[in-house]
């Protein structure tokens, strides 16, 4: 029999019942104390889940054996100059969570490729006025930014409308019908057949502000940008330059350098750009608390963790 | 050597150059003469192309062979009492016309499906709410009525972000992922089990008016209806009534009763309402005439003519 766990949870105190109600329920032998809330022996913690833990936090557990990222990305985690790197961090892995960018991603790829926008100006207009897309889909390239586990799904769902997909990663992919530009050799050549740029990089030291004014200046004409992936990709100002000089004809936003997106933001009421409050993919608590409840029972008996995060590449 | 043929064009003047251009091309030595621009000789005509032919027209041509429809709807021609059903009518099937009706209707159902017009309104009053779709993909019925070439595309591009898919129509279907409900007498059943419901049906005595009251009641609650076939099958009155009361939870419309639709249309109007002027799939006027073209020498060389209307079905 082995002895008890004790998991912290570092989240939000006012969240905390949406992992603790599926923790006990999965794992009712798990102790589970929440960070904010409750008094703990920083000796006794075993595991830690949570999505942004305060600086330091992590490095003052001297028995921590792993993290569990509550999130796809681990950006929030890897800002913390502390973060005890013998300890494995584990990314979120859910394909509920890839299912949903994908609709997110075909959703917004259509509504600017079949000009819906238009449309929904007519309609406030009483205006029936027919207009033909200026393109088809296989002939509109869409370029997807990051083909990890989340990007594949991507584009292969936006493959399915015809589109012609390509894909820039670390290294080179093989996913039929999407083509492979790997390194930042490549990436020019990626951004000059990219109509439609969607960004799902994870956030590194070597992603932070890609999407910058030299980025939309190696886009065709007219092009469309999706940021999907952290608000730290995307040079806010930069875009909005690209846009307002009409080289760039929109873009589509769900991640913001500051959220919420402060009141003050011009992106709010730009008309060419709509805004999302970060709602894409939205991970399903009881998901994540399955995924920490499987990944502790793993670590347990001596098993592998799947997902780990390479500190080298940063994700 | 086979005899110079005449093809009779009967679409309004002001478009005929959209076929007349790519027929000269593709047919140089077919004669073209468009209706109410050439004089010609009834008896001189061996092929008609339109779309909605004036009543009695087709029937004053005694030495006509066949009909080529310029939509995939032929409706327009069998609303003329006098069509004469000796001549073969021909519908345009064209793989293009299905991707695009495709795209649209995955657009607007996940538009429905992940609360888009909510978003726009939160951007509107930037605000910025989260909000969880209530029900994920798998979890959410849609239905499309009228599973023909055009319906199985769509219903197999919905089923690929795991919708839970149905059809209905006259006889029964075998698509993997999409189950069949087929004959009147399957109608409630298919109605009774879907959030969504598509219409892509052919207009005919059947199913005119097949969007009414009756059939929104057996709608689940909240369920969205998106039109995308003819203004004919709609109850415009109704379909307002049964979201005005709460039932429906709104609809996308692409067809109308009268179009263009006049601007005295509530429609336009109405905040659950998305209208858009017939613009779901547009044929390309060169496809349409490369139909007629390939059609025209089958029936020279004495071959079967594909998509040949059954006018005892209507479609």
């Amino acid at each position: 029999m082995t002895a008890r766990s004790t998991l912290l949870l570092a989240v939000p105190v006012s969240w905390a019942g949406l992992w603790t109600a599926p923790l006990a329920e999965m794992a009712p032998d798990l102790n589970v104390v929440v960070q904010g809330r409750d008094e703990y022996d920083p000796k006794a913690i075993d595991y830690a889940l949570g999505f942004r833990p305060e600086t330091g936090l992590l490095a003052s557990l001297p028995n921590l054996k792993a993290v569990f990222s509550l999130g796809a990305g681990v950006d929030g985690f890897l800002v913390d100059p502390n973060y005890p790197k013998r300890i494995p961090l584990v990314r979120f892995v859910d394909h509920q969570l890839s299912r949903e960018m994908a609709q997110y991603c075909v959703m917004h790829a259509l509504i600017h490729h079949r000009q819906q926008r238009l449309f929904d100006t007519f309609q406030k207009e009483k205006k029936w006025r027919q207009s033909v897309p200026p393109r088809r889909t296989d002939d509109t390239r869409i370029g997807v930014l990051g083909i990890g586990e989340i990007g594949t799904i991507v584009a292969k769902r936006l493959r399915d409308h015809d589109f012609k997909m390509a894909g820039w990663s670390r290294t080179r992919k093989q996913i039929p019908g999407v083509e492979s530009f790997a390194g930042h050799e490549e990436l020019q050549k990626f951004l000059n057949r990219s109509d439609i740029l969607i960004c799902l990089l994870p956030l590194t030291a070597d992603t932070r502000h890609i999407l910058n004014a030299k980025a939309f200046s190696q886009l065709p004409k007219d092009a469309f940008v999706i940021n999907v992936a952290r608000g730290g990709h995307l040079k806010e100002d930069d875009l909005i330059a690209a846009i307002d000089s009409g080289h760039l004809s929109g873009a589509t936003l769900d991640v913001f350098e500051t959220e919420p997106l402060p009141d003050s933001s011009p992106l709010w009421s730009h008309h060419k750009i709509t805004v999302t409050p970060h709602v894409a993919a939205i991970s399903d608590p009881r998901v994540m608390a399955k995924n920490a409840v499987d990944g502790i029972a793993r670590h347990k008996v001596g098993k592998p963790l799947d997902n780990v995060v390479d500190f080298a590449r940063g994700y």
